[in-house]
């Protein structure tokens, strides 16, 4: 089994040699530029997924990158301004910011689409289709946000970076070939998985569930999320330490 | 057989219809004001194309709405500010005119995703991954396009808009469950239908072909395309005169 952090590196190095689609020219340099830094923690959790389920976690590298594509795709999107209007991101100027604001528009499209090329790299559907429902579900929740229309925090966090979280253990599970009648504990870990991530988030960020419940309050919360995510993990019948790893990993960022 | 007129009622349906995934909320009326009022020739060539394989047009609905959702997203995007900066389109306000400008932009992404997760019904991964492969091809000639980048207006049309028409045969083919082995002359006609199609745009908007050949010049270009269109035409062993209508169509509106 290999730490989260050897995955992490296993993803970052796929994605630094990904081919993009030659017909995309230079607009691939933006594509590039937008990929570039992240923690790649949906990637590690879809690649811990297949090792823990019994694959390789080579197999799962295209699933992996595309979830990766389709974050980086939504930051990208999410920071032009007429959505969040944010000029910086992982410490470095904002793709609209470092190539003009159409081709950073372009950016996040292509990356979308090429997600979704590595997706269907496997023989079957099911990758492909999990990703888009994913997908599909994280722009209603940035929907829901960017409206206000609903005073749900749960909801809205359960859309907007919960259904990536949880595609990323579903990814792992199809791209190691885990059976649909198996995969139900795996999965009620994945949706554990993203709230955990969120809360933690808000923590960090001051903001959300911190917010409303101050930080004591959204630290007992975490505590409480990471606990629920172990009983999911205990509940799968197989070697999960690398998954439990990710989960003290997360609360540790909140001590 | 059904004429072209047929087969756009048969797409409008399906599209007026069209079950959007629920979790996209309120976001979905952004996405079915910009699917109104196209001429649904993408999807005409997709379900004209599966009749004449052999097929029942119902079968390739899925993926002709999928092109339609393509080209939806594609003139949203493009009718940005950081883009084209269009206000009108299909002589009504352009989407980030009738919904606000972020909203737009979540649109398009949406509709891009939701013609995947059409694509995907199909069992098998061929078509989503020919709508992905078009769909890049086609960002990469937006990307020449406002970049300016290359003299080349043919390759620049190859890309921009001929890749999806060449997919709409494609996809039509694949609905149809015409062996690969089989599609050669049916992809060559898709080829130079993309052609037809871009060249009779230039001369009803005055631009591209037209500016670069004169009127005069360009309309011998368009009769010369649909001769080639109809060569590529005769040579596939199935009754194509639906097919055959529809370049007539487009070169008629150069008249």
């Amino acid at each position: 089994m290999q730490a989260p952090e050897a995955l992490a590196r296993l993803a970052e190095d796929y994605l630094a040699c990904i081919e993009l689609t030659p017909d995309l020219g230079a607009q691939q340099d933006s594509m590039r530029y937008a990929l570039e830094g992240g923690k790649r923690i949906r990637a590690v959790i879809c690649l811990a997924t297949a090792e823990a389920a019994g694959g390789k976690p080579e197999v799962a590298l295209p699933a992996a990158a595309a979830l990766e594509l389709v974050h980086a795709f939504s930051l990208v999107h999410d920071d032009l301004p007429a959505l969040d209007d944010d000029d910086e991101r992982r410490g470095r100027p904002s793709a609209h910011i470092a190539f003009p604001e159409g081709i950073a528009l372009l950016a996040g499209d292509a990356l979308l689409v090429e997600a979704f090329r590595l997706a269907l790299s496997y023989p079957a559907t099911g990758p492909a289709r999990e990703l888009a429902e994913a997908t599909l579900g994280m722009i209603g929740g940035q929907y829901l946000d960017i409206t206000g229309t609903t005073d749900d925090l749960a909801e809205l966090h359960r859309l907007k970076t919960g259904r990536l979280f949880a595609a990323s253990v579903g990814l792992g599970l199809q791209a190691a070939g885990v059976p649909p009648a198996e995969q139900a504990p795996w999965r009620a870990f994945g949706e554990e998985l993203g709230l955990l991530f969120q809360i933690v988030d808000d923590v960090l960020d001051g903001d959300g569930y911190a917010e409303r419940l101050g930080a004591d309050g959204a630290r007992a919360l975490v505590r409480a999320a990471a606990d629920r995510a172990t009983t999911a993990l205990d509940a799968i019948p197989a070697g999960t330490e690398i998954l439990q790893e990710i989960v003290d990993g997360l609360v540790v960022r909140t001590a």
